[in-house]
């Protein structure tokens, strides 16, 4: 059966380069079934890149080959790795764009890819990983891309806070639809569903549902999201633009005290 | 053969949403041939996606299985359905997504997807369609998927009139160019041809053509287009900006004097 | 093995048309390997396809069709053509959308394809091009197409020219970083170096690098990107917005005494 193959990158939708890549991944001699998961992530923003694959690739049979492409250091000294992370497998940049992968599901082996000679400075996707990928799709063992490699580079990732003001999360992405995802997990929910409301910013929303359709259109809500996050949406409608807020913004649960109304 | 599978959504291009949905779908024993038609309708737009859907997925072979996920009533009480329209089958929330397609090759059979007790509320297509997707993929009968499902959602769809003032219609959707395709058929043209001109909102268009080449750049014309409505169109240009026109814009041919001149 | 059939359009992404030529593709009795170059070429650019298509199509394995769909005079006289180009086949309309391939690589063969009498004027796409897709895919010979074709249309690509104030050429592409990629290949290199800059419009870019990490964020720089040409770029920044630059800006290099002190 073919291997998957999936693309990440910030080389823009339509992209030359986006091309060359599969060009060469389909030179293996049984051409894997390409996927893309992105291609217009923000250029050179490894921390979007980080967790839309660590959100996006784990779902897919196991032995999926995933690439990452955002790589603003291409052909300096960072270097370039293949990782087993949980039951998938990537090659990206070691730039903390495999961080939040590694966080939900664990670092299992890496390897260092060595450079060809004639790989050209400024596109290693296509002169350095593709080809590897080719290798590994071949049938070659994860060994031979190089030396095994330690230390992957991880971006510091928000945690949740408990402080005298309650409970301090932060929202860590904006979907499509403006929904702002936090980061506190399904296991807040309680509390705050105890609080009846909780703060984004300086707005309180007040709205607790299950799902979009339980409020009317337009009505601010709070919901733990497909993702196992506590998420803010508007009903049909952006939260990101109602209520002003965007990747770092404050959120907050009341302090501890409400909690034991609910234990 | 591997089994065509389209997907429509109002996901975002780029979004997690879609590729955890292609995982999931990947994991059926032979994976599909997955096709992407749109993951860019406008959020929560369900005619846009029943108007692409019912223009887009019948030239398919036979048998193909196209999934629509456009659902701002995700985890409501809305029901999912599979249908077979034409020779070719669907899965999608039953609201009025698939009532383009309905109306154009009609409905044969139609059943209702039982829920998974564990699908999260807000992502049924990641839940409950694909692995309903992946059943039918493996061999599974419609029918085990729940049971025969019958009234599905019609959306209104505006039907040309006949008044004192001549025949009238409207722009039903804008293509990428800026195109205005009308719900005027080519049945209609012989009436266009002889009245000389087409009213769009308060602009008479009078350069009738076969193709959009036939004028000179930047000439309002109108013709058949190749969806098989009388299109409005400027010439290299973007009509919807030119003429101030979008979906909802009336259209007019004069009234049915103007016919017996012609026939 | 399936063929790889990739597709080149402006109909926009998630557009009606991109399915329907997808759909009449899927019905080769071996279907193919569908790869999406671009569709949202600019509309009606003929050079922007020109250009994306010699630079993206050459890097897969041979024998691989390459379907353009640029194309303004749908349904008047232009001729439809299959054309081998290198080791690769193309079918576009012949309006110059494949003059950048053919000057990379040279054209072999052509064919003009003859059109069904049932073609609606305005898309051929669906209508002749796919069709004559499938029966190459099927193993019709290219002869079967319609009579051979020469003198295909040939755009005029801008040629660096030597002048009293040096050697002068010109932006003909942005990449989606906003990169400014130049006609000047490799081979002008060591006079870029020899002279410590270049000059683009108003702007004397002095940092030259061997990729882009090479100098600190902000930064403008020239280089050798990765198609083998003379690039300007701003460090993880927009060397478009920065510059005030886009395809036409005119760039120089020194006259020729510089040269002189590296050679």
């Amino acid at each position: 059966m073919p291997r998957i193959v999936t693309l990440t990158t910030d080389f823009g939708s339509g992209s030359e380069y986006v091309a060359e890549m599969k060009a060469r991944l389909l030179h293996a001699r049984q051409p894997p079934t390409l996927v893309d998961i992105a291609h217009d992530i923000p250029a050179h923003d490894i921390r979007a890149a980080a967790w839309l694959v660590g959100q996006a690739c784990f779902a897919f049979p196991a032995g999926a080959l995933h690439i990452v492409v955002v790589d603003p250091g291409v052909g300096t000294s960072r270097r370039l790795v293949w990782a087993r992370i949980g039951e998938q497998e990537f090659i990206a940049p070691d730039n903390g764009v495999l961080s939040w992968a590694i966080r939900r599901a664990g670092l299992r082996e890496a390897r260092e890819i060595a450079l060809p000679p004639d790989a050209a400075a400024t596109f290693h996707g296509r002169d350095v990983i593709a080809p590897a990928a080719v290798r590994l799709i071949d049938g070659a063992l994860p060994e031979s891309l190089g030396q095994s490699a330690t230390n992957l580079e991880q971006l510091a990732w928000p945690e949740p806070r408990e402080t005298l003001h309650g409970l301090e999360g932060e929202v860590i992405h904006v979907d499509a639809f403006g929904n702002l995802v936090t980061n506190l997990t399904a296991a807040a929910w309680p509390r705050v569903i105890a609080a009846r409301a909780m703060q984004i910013g300086p707005h309180a929303v007040t709205t607790l549902v299950h799902t979009y359709g339980d409020a009317t259109r337009g009505t601010p809500v709070a919901l733990v999201g497909s993702q196992g996050f506590v998420e803010i949406a508007v009903v049909e409608g952006r939260a990101d633009e109602r209520l002003a807020a965007g990747i770092g913004t404050p959120v907050r649960l009341p302090a501890q005290e409400f909690r034991a109304t609910t234990d």
